[in-house]
């Protein structure tokens, strides 16, 4: 693995940059060329100014190294972004515009029409749209996203379903674990034993991006489906996990079976050989007692989503339940994940 | 409170008959007659057989009460029933017969066209049916029930909105807390950092029972309300409070504004003077972040449902949360408070 | 309760705050006289700067009040502190000097051998330092202080032990609340199916403290107990309660009987009566699965000790388990409590 | 793989069936050759009769295994037994007087002083008393058994110690992961927000059990070691992962540094080789804030115990905290090593 690509992560001691940093330690396309942080941080080493709550140890290879300011970026061609959206906006930006490659898990750019909004077995073919990000934004490099974590979920259970039946309209209620409000995130004494029925900002990007992500790419930039879309996001008692309830009405009718039968078929073969894709992007579960966020969120190394509970509507065509793996799947792992597409698709 | 009318409690020693114990032992109107369990708990005291595992202590007056099979019931006319569905049918039946009144918890006559399915303040009138219930099944004494814990929320929630509005299509998915699967229930190692998606009967129930009790009293026995519904039930790591995100469509439109005013005039004056009765059955909340489960479930004494989150909705016209207590107002307190309402109707 | 005596209350948004709101809205003694807190939020009223999190609401009185910063104490003789031990060294003096009666939960002066570090019921003679105090300090007023929500519970439990058996050597181990870290205190993810073995300053507390409460005045001030003493203090997933093992050494040694015996006949008549006071300072069951924090921490409104599994040890004398309300007995209730203790000695 | 020693497993549709299941899979050394259990499940395939709880599928290969009655054991040689103690004593007994090599989990047969209890780290040298095992009990074959979970812990945390200071003293108090409790266990209502100070039998077990590992084989079996002993043993909400808090007076009295010297040197190299052992058997810590049930359960492979806050006592000369993987090293794990650690031991 001599000659792994370098990267910088920026936002590398919050939790989604720990995950990066667990991510690339063996990673077969890229490794870590440097950490950024803010001012705050930046000049000590990782170790000193990380409070690392992954399950698996901090990385001996990053111990020792030291904070850059985002400032301070090398000459990294390539950046995963885990920036805070309040901050991502010009910092990312700027590193485009300098000639960085810059995969981001922020939501500064997301619903920028020149910004691919990208899961690669979804919508890879959204990168189109690079050539006229740069002529449009005068950009040396480029810039793409990954969805917020929920609808990251969400999507890959939708695609295969919008392809088959074409959607017309999708109610989502939400229960996101706890890993996805960040560290330190959410207070013990405000969900022991409770539920949050708000999260900021979530509903609103869990309707805008799916359409997005399941949209086309059009002259001007990416056009949004236009079903109708709406969710109510809810924070529950889990660590990890993001578990969806849809409620899904068709323009062409399916059976449970067929729907199932979608579910099943579904595959992104080009994508699928790339070291952080699982090996399907969907699992379908005919247990009526799953998904369950603690037996499936692994599911595919935290990469697959699960559905099960697909069933009849008595309001809708079809109602099911979709569970992902947020900080896998849903931040750093889909980053890299679009990542390890973009240089498919630069190369090719 | 010397006069107190003589009630048998019908499965004693589960969970909901340790609420129903506890309420009653300072209630104005009735007082404990006699405590029935299974013949292996028979003979023995309610102290010895009772893992009692509310947060109040066991009253002190049952300690020494013997339990008795429950076909040694006393001649207490009026009984309270707690006994699971499975159970239910026959010993309620044979007790109505016999010319006890009977204000059962259990799901076994719920859907009887001729069994009244009570909230008082959804639908008290629904026990204009009882002469003919009666009259057709021959019985000496009578049978009421009241719903699910789940359906019990929703349906106070929706009552008003159903009157103001005309409910088209529900769709309802519910996170619910853990005591409403008895003692012992759920295990721990099942549902500590996980939501289950699957809970035995529960979709069915909620969309039949909020049908009947938004329906109305017709010549053959009660008709359900006509709308389209549908269900997605979950448990949570909650201990108490059955927590609901529901999206309806209305015959004639609403706006949020005026959604709220419907459901902040919702009153039954009639009811409300009652012992269990709260000051009002359903709360509003603005405060985007509430209703939360561990905040707002003993509003009202846990009689009162707390709906926040009206907003319109993409899909349909309103989305909104309900909250509720689900073994007060949803089980033991809704059972008690249809007792006393059939007593007040029975004394007019 | 138009001649309650008005009292101001330090530190009066967080977690200990809130509960001396709590707790002085239906006082016979004390009301609530000024509410004060940090520059940041001063000039604000009381509901625009609290995140309130107690389970009961907001009193309705305090809404509206504007908070004050800690310099412009109204003429308010009494004042209740709340501030966190880092803040509360020269405000409370500087309260003390200016002629205040300042009743602390801060750390900051415990351990000063002319400051009474009280329970009302172990040590309340110890207020008799106080002359003294204003002797040596040149204090217009006085500064008395509660401990440490650990120490309370475990010392309630010692001090009859210790007066009939004298302690020679005790160990404890204890299980915190997350209540005891305040708010916003401990994040979900660092606990939620864990246990963190470190509280800091905590265990050194526990050993001083307690020797402290159980010592005798002197002098030169309050000399501590001389007994060998050590601690493990752990948090653990549970919102409220301090749970404690202890195992001790007495001089004279005990049968199981003999302590149990102890325990039972533990009372302090001239505090009894008090508003805040419990019926019984501790509480002892012989239910080999008691205490729980979840069943017994509101023993005696939440101002009971509760003892249980007292066992031979075969290390030392006796082992036990220690459980109470640690921000209620062991803060805000026991704080409130000084102050009726304090006020009854000066009234004497 | 093809030579993989056949074993059969007793118990295996419960938790620790489960691990064996799970643990077998991929073992160098032994196959599963057969899986046993109650009539009422014998006849059953292991997927129809097992409600799998662990977090890894269940084995592919198990699958269609049939379950047989535990009279029906074919000629396995090994047998690993996951039974529960109150069904193990004659079982066991039959089957080591048939001929089998049991290696059991079970609590039956373990203070047996013919009866080796072992962690092969710790006393792999008491196998010794194997062959008068043998001569005295009449048996062909032979029985080795693994301690209780806790045990386990503490055991491997006091060995290094015992050896270099002599323990004169050891009090501990644990912190139980609901694993322990086996499937269902611990109802969700008894421990979410709770503690429970009470599980049958285990403070007897820790005491006796650690004393009869840090023993010595003489004449007329297994000595436990004298050193004064007490316990007191909590369930608390952790999935996995026992956590115990000691308290050791020696006999040689060791400095802070002499003690974590002492735990850093202890290696058992003849053991270090087998499938099951982790590279070092107690790994420690000078994170004050470690061991964390979360972050260190997972420590070599679930197989190491990682012991942390290794300080002075003022009661006793040294208190640390160890934590270890209870279903793992506690449980099926160390019961494997257990195998092979025999299977070293015949072959030599």
């Amino acid at each position: 693995m001599t000659d792994r690509i370098p990267a910088a992560i920026l936002g590398a001691t919050g939790m989604v940059g720990q995950r990066f940093i667990q991510l690339l330690e063996h990673h077969p396309l890229f490794r870590i060329g440097a950490v950024l942080a803010s001012a705050r941080s930046a000049g000590k080493t990782y170790a000193e100014a990380t409070n690392w709550v992954l399950d698996t140890p901090m990385p001996a290879s990053v111990h020792a190294m030291v904070l850059l300011e985002p400032d301070a970026l090398p000459p990294c061609e390539w950046v995963f972004s885990a920036l805070p959206g309040s901050l991502a906006g010009p910092v990312e930006t700027r590193l485009a515009a300098d000639g960085h490659l810059v995969c981001s898990n922020a939501s500064a750019h997301r619903m920028d029409p020149l910004v691919p909004l990208i899961i690669p077995e979804v919508n890879g073919d959204h990168l189109e749209i690079l050539p006229r990000q740069r002529q449009v934004k005068g950009w040396e490099g480029t810039l793409i996203t990954a969805p917020n974590c929920t609808t990251t979920v969400l999507a890959l259970a939708l695609k295969p379903l919008h392809d088959a039946f074409r959607i017309e309209s999708m109610h989502a209620v939400s229960m996101q674990g706890l890993s996805g409000a960040g560290y330190p995130g959410v207070p013990a004494l405000d969900i022991i034993d409770n539920i949050l029925p708000y999260i900021k900002g979530e509903e609103e990007k869990l309707v805008d991006e799916t359409r997005k992500l399941l949209g086309t790419v059009g002259a001007n930039g990416i056009a949004a489906a236009a079903f109708a879309a709406s969710a109510q996001c809810n924070r529950v008692p889990v660590r990890e996990g993001h578990f969806i309830c849809a409620n899904i009405r068709f323009a062409r009718k399916p059976s449970v079976d067929e729907v199932i039968a979608a579910l099943e078929r579904f595959e992104a073969p080009a994508v699928a050989g790339l070291p952080s894709a699982p090996p399907r992007p969907v699992l379908v579960t005919r247990d009526p007692a799953r998904p369950q966020p603690r037996l499936d969120r692994a599911a595919g190394g935290g990469m697959s989503v699960t559905v099960g509970r697909v069933q009849r509507s008595g309001t809708a065509d079809i109602r099911l339940v979709a569970l992902g793996h947020n900080t896998l799947r849903g931040a750093a792992g889909g980053a890299l994940l679009n990542g390890e597409w973009l240089l498919k698709v630069l190369k090719a």
